[in-house]
């Protein structure tokens, strides 16, 4: 994918299907997405926990790659904040529904500024041109 | 502003007076500008409690973007680093008064590795030729 | 060192031999380093607790730095994430072991997505043409 991020995986360091030790992105402009948490269109949390709301979370991602005119393929990292009280697994096989593209992750036990949001995750992509 | 930061803000989700859901930089040189806190040119926290503190870190990340030849316009996101243990609202209300533009943010609940800080700031934003 | 990533002390601040308050990076490739913990090519975490853990997480970081072609002198930010029930020295000193380059750094007192885990280190780099 012309201008797209390119994965790095250092020989001797484990390699993962699911994310990249590290990206580079290409020269150009960079898209910064903010914290994204599981709320919908109408602005509210949408139920059922942390799997819904990691889902939603990574939907709203998307919508502001596509906003941009940068999309998954372009994305260098995700860092995501999932509350710490709760069991990350679902958050992880969210994900992998909605999530396909390899790239650089962060994932972080931490509670987030916006009451009642179980998950965070911000974004950073190229813009191709 | 022409080479300033562009807000995303994708249609069907909420848009915020105070902050974007994205920004795209332009191609050109990256400021990263570290934590700051509420440390005054004594080296000292400033005394009053989240508040000042807040107002002084985000004065510091603005000298930083100064010396770079950046400003407020170019950032790109702010991730705002706050005490779990305190209320967040005197943070809010100290950034309405310091930081006016618009930018990506991302908040969380975290304690950092400076004794007795309550918050700290980080800032990406582009330095214009 | 052409091509390196550049600090920005601005005059009234605290100017450290350990980090900058900020850098610069020219403009180009960028290259984003995932969080890295204390595995070893092995895949297990390293004996010893924090200490030899956070030495490990900064040679893996070092290893993809290399992977890219880019390097410590190219690093614009280091945020190293705690465990927060560990005394952070043994990381502070680690870090001076292994890693020399000045830098921008944000550090967080937070558990990761890792079980087992003391320490989580990410970095954002330029890569030179």
């Amino acid at each position: 994918m012309t201008g797209g991020a390119i994965p790095v995986d250092p020989p001797g360091m484990f390699t993962s299907p699911a994310f990249a030790q590290g990206m580079v992105l290409p020269a150009g402009r960079t898209l910064y997405v903010g914290g994204q948490n599981g709320r919908d269109a109408s602005g509210e949390l949408v139920e059922g926990g942390l799997g819904p709301q990691t889902e939603q979370a990574l939907r709203n991602v998307i919508a502001v790659l596509e906003a941009a005119g940068s999309g998954v393929e372009h994305v260098a990292k995700l860092t995501i904040h999932l509350d710490p009280d709760v069991d990350p697994d679902a958050a992880f096989e969210a994900s992998r529904r909605v999530w396909t593209a390899r790239t650089a992750v962060t994932v972080l036990l931490v509670r987030t500024g916006a009451p009642g949001s179980l998950v965070e995750i911000e974004a950073i992509a190229a813009v191709p041109d």
